[in-house]
Parts: C-alpha cells; sequence; structure tokens
C-alpha cells in the first residue's frame, strides 16, 4: 500500500480511502491512486478484501497422498461439493507419503491463509500443526489419524472391514489365507493387518507371519510374493490385499498362476465387477469420507467448539465371485 | 488496514510501518499494533506479501469437467507436478459440462488472483476471460479449444484417432461399425465422430447414420443401443466407443450378448488390460496433455508473449484383444 502511495504521489490514508471506496476523494486523486494499483498489480481483488473482512480466503486445502489415485478423485469431488455449497474452492495437493512433502505442503497451505484443511496424514508427527490450529484454522485428518496431536478425525472401519475378509474366506472353506498390505508405516495397513489377524483368529486359523506381506509393493514384487505364497510351501487358497491398488496387482499376478487362489480386497474400484472373476471387496465410500470430513469442517468454521470428534464410517464385503470359490 | 489502525489507537502509517517491519515504531506501539492484528485476523499472510510484491498468488486454477473422472486424476496430478516446480499450487474445480458453471468458477478463481489458468472448457463462449487475459492472467485451453477468443490451446489427435479405429476394425474384416459418442456439444465427440466418419471413407465403408449415437448416455442407454447396433437390422459386427466412460458401459453391455461385437474405445482407462477380452483402445497420455499445458501456461508467467499457440498431442491404438477379433 505504501508502494501505492509513493507512486501516486499521496498518503497511504488517501489509498486506504480509495480502495474503500469512501467518498472524501477527489476524483483526479482516486483515479491517480488506481492507476498506480493498476501499474503495481495491486488490484481490488479477494485477497485485499479478505485482509479486510477478517481471515476467510474462500479456500478449503486438501491434502492427499496423490491426486492421481482415483480412490482420492472421489473423495475430492465430495469436498469439493461440500466447499462449493459454502462459497469455497478447494487447493490439492500430493504428498506422495513423504512426511516432509506433507509438512511442507500443508505449512505453504497455511500461508495462503486457507479456511480449514482437510489431511490425509503421510507422517504421523503434526505438532507442526498447533501453532495454525490455535491460530484458528480447523484441521481435519481422513483414513488416517493425526500422529502426535488431538484433531477431528474420520477413518473407516479397518479392522472389522479386513476381519470381515478373513471371516467370508473362512466360510468358503480356506484354511490357508495370505495377506498382502500397505507399508507398515501407514496407519490403515497396520490397522488393516490387525483386523486380519483377528479374523484369523475368530476362524481358529494359526496366524502364520509367512502368509503375511508388507509394502511398498512393485508389480514384479507382488507377482512374486503371490506365486511364492500360491505355489510355494505355505500352499495359501485364498488372499486378502490391502488396498485398491494391490488388489489390481494380485489380479494381474493371478490372471498367469496355474491356479487360481480365492481373493477379497479391500478397497472397491471401478471395474472391479467386469474382471474374470468379478472381485469381492471390502467397500467403504471415498465420497462418504470426504463428505463427512467436509461437513466436520464446516461444523468447525461455523463456530462448533466442541471437543475433537473421531467417526469411523462402516465398510461391507460386496461378494462378487472372487471371494466365493472353495479351495482346490 | 484502518480497522487494525482503529483498535491499536494509532494511525494507518504506522500499522504499514510495522506490518513492513519498518525500525522506527516504538516496540510498545508496535506490540499494541500487532495485538490488534492478531485480533483481526489480519495476520501477516501471503495475500498480504503478494499485495505488496505484486501480483503472483502462487496459485493455478485448474477447471476441470469432473474431478472424480480418473482421466482427469492424471492430469491435475501433471499440472501439480510442474506447478510444484515453480513453487504454485493447484486449486481445482469441476463444471459439471455446464457453461454457466464453467464461467461462475473460472472468475471465482480469477477473483482470488490465480497466476494462470487450466481449462477444460464446457461453454464454447470465453469472451468473459478477455479482461481477465489482458490484465495478465494467462489462459491455457486443454483437450477442448475455447470456443470464440483465440488462447493457448492442447488437444489430442481426435480425428486421427477415431480414424485409426476404424481403420483396424476394417482391416480385421468389418464393414458394420457403430459409434457410441458423447454429446454433439463437446469438441471432441464432434472430432472423434468425424474422423470415425472419415475412417469409414478411407475403408470405403458407406456411412450409415442409424449407426452413429452420441450422448449425452446412460449405461441403459448405451445397453439398449449395443443391442440395437448388433441385433437390429443394422446388424453391427464391431462398434467404436468415444470415450472412456461410454467405453466401459458397452463392455458392461457386450458381456450381456449373445455374440459380441469388436470393440475400440476412445482413451485408455485402468484395467483394460486385465478385462475379458482385454479392450483394445484409443490411448492418449491424460498425463502428457496435463505437462503440455502446464508447461505452455509457465511458459507465459516467465513472460513468453508470442502468438497464442495450438499444440496436437499424438494417440496410439493399442490392440489388446477386443479389437481384434473378426466379424462371426
Amino acid at each position: 500500500m505504501s508502494d501505492v502511495a509513493r507512486l501516486a504521489g499521496v498518503s497511504i490514508k488517501t489509498v486506504s480511502r480509495v480502495v474503500n471506496n469512501e467518498p472524501s476523494v477527489h476524483t483526479e486523486t482516486a483515479a491517480k491512486v488506481l492507476a498506480a494499483i493498476e501499474r503495481l498489480g495491486f488490484r481490488r481483488n479477494l485477497g485485499a478484501r479478505n485482509l479486510r473482512r477478517g481471515s476467510s480466503s474462500g479456500i478449503i486445502g486438501l491434502v492427499l497422498e496423490d491426486v492421481a489415485n482415483p480412490f482420492y478423485s472421489g473423495l475430492t469431488r465430495a469436498v469439493e461439493e461440500i466447499a462449493r455449497a459454502t462459497g469455497r474452492h478447494v487447493l490439492t495437493g500430493s504428498s506422495d507419503e513423504d512426511q516432509d512433502r506433507e509438512r511442507e505442503l500443508t505449512l505453504e497451505f497455511c500461508a495462503r491463509r486457507v479456511d480449514g484443511l482437510i489431511m490425509i496424514p503421510a507422517g504421523e508427527r503434526h505438532g507442526y500443526l498447533v501453532p495454525e490450529m490455535q491460530a484458528g484454522t480447523p484441521v481435519v485428518f481422513v483414513d488416517r489419524p493425526a500422529g502426535d496431536i488431538v484433531a477431528d478425525t474420520v477413518l473407516v472401519d479397518n479392522i472389522g472391514g479386513a476381519a470381515a475378509a478373513v471371516t467370508h474366506l473362512a466360510a468358503h472353506g480356506h484354511r490357508k489365507i495370505g495377506f498382502l498390505g500397505d507399508a507398515e508405516e501407514i496407519f490403515t495397513a497396520r490397522e488393516r493387518l490387525r483386523g486380519f489377524r483377528e479374523g484369523c483368529g475368530n476362524a481358529g486359523i494359526p496366524f502364520d507371519p509367512r502368509l503375511v506381506a508388507m509394502g511398498p509393493h512393485t508389480q514384479e514384487g507382488i507377482t512374486a510374493i503371490v506365486r511364492e505364497f500360491v505355489l510355494g510351501p505355505t500352499g495359501a487358497t485364498a488372499l486378502v490385499s490391502g488396498n485398491n491398488r494391490i488388489t489390481v496387482n494380485v489380479v494381474r499376478a493371478i490372471a498367469g498362476l496355474p491356479r487360481r487362489p480365492a481373493l477379497v480386497g479391500f478397497d472397491d474400484f471401478e471395474l472391479a465387477d467386469l474382471l474374470d472373476p468379478p472381485v469381492t471387496v471390502v467397500a467403504h465410500d471415498a465420497d462418504a469420507l470426504g463428505s463427512a470430513a467436509a461437513n466436520l469442517l464446516m461444523a468447525r468454521l461455523d463456530g462448533d467448539t466442541s471437543a475433537p470428534k473421531r467417526q469411523t464410517l462402516p465398510v461391507r464385503l460386496v461378494p462378487r465371485g472372487s471371494g466365493e470359490t472353495p479351495p482346490p
């Protein structure tokens, strides 16, 4: 503003009057100020209006693991819809499961004065968010909880879902069941492994650590693991895959095997019903996850100051064929 | 700023000095100003810094048809990567193929002073963008051109790709080929229909308008059309589907038929290789489309003032099985 005043040869007060549309400024002076504003790129914009009216930028920051993962695109859309209903837009960014990148992205979003944040956290240290939260930026964690702070969180029933997958396979006669999960650093991966063990326990199946492979995985790695599980000494007749990406890789791996194990995947995915055999999944709704998180955030922006909430959304087993074949 | 001055009981000039970290302010006065700033939410933030240093918000606006469509999530990621390399973030919004919504979203993004815009336009009237472009906001159209203004544009070779699909099917002996396209209001749908006709012409196949169905489509509608094309008097032995969504619906429709027509789909999609039969597609790279558009935008932001460019990215036919079966 002082640059504008200098260029126009007027006082800052005069610039302020022109910008605020106060009537007390001479037309010629106002024109000089406006020309200076134009020249310096200091146009009347939302940024300026936000500064005047308080802290709303009309932007929600959404930190994802990878915006290209179809699972997150449904979630993003759901957040966008709810943001839109309150006149807001969504700034997205991918952390790539990198804790430093998550922090960097998040703090940049905060520096851009987002109204609130929805995060699928990559890391488990979120103390860096405390000053932002204290300054009034609400944060909702989704899909995974915050590591070391208490915050609003929306999760899905990972343990119950993975246990249900095992129960389903056991009901079809399987006793040797392999589990391919994501990296153990990831909350959902740990929870689903816990659910897998719980399901084995419930079905009276002794837990065999040789039948567990946690990520990160590549297609080649998964192909090798599936061969080892199914054709090696463990002789798995069924598999549980820990997320949509792993499931797709497992389906590719199974297609090349002399005998196909039964399969239940965690996460639904497009075209699962068109594969051969159609893939039985533990489904949960990315839209519902996004909507729940966005609604929680909006409530905070509307002044809800109650204690942090944790919601756990239900999952459901969708039998389609791959999980209903008996062992050979 | 005048609110801050009023609350702190100082002049606007003093507030400005504190905000700009000028040394001439008494510590006690500065503390008063900072407290007032904190209270009013007028914190030192990027918005304010942007006003001071010019017009960069560090944000690229990306207007999509639907952020939940997997085709766009790859594009979004590519834009995000390039934006990130220049310290920028991406604000996304879905137009839902609604021209008014596109305009509303775009102007809201402009009001938030995005550094530049990448748009998959829903409509064909973009005069509303001229003032923004004149004010220095570069705009790149991607996947579809601007309707009535000249602007940077990145397209794929829709005509060549659709013609290649017909040529491929004709080479496998098909003479009765149906085309299911998107709504004719959509540029890519019209271009692909043109390519389909061109391909028929090249192969010496008389164009039969009864074998063309343009959208918008539902799954039920597509099922009825496919039945009519294949089992009705036109007796199509092969189909070309006009985009990834339509292809998936056609695959579902074909699965229920007594005899399966050959199929080539425009746009590749995840799992196409795992379907039965694997789907032959005209592939183009959503990442490449996003990267090309983002690179064009960055060049403009770096000062490239040359005439608007139009890039057309190549497509390639990926034979996987569904397009290589002969007619019965």
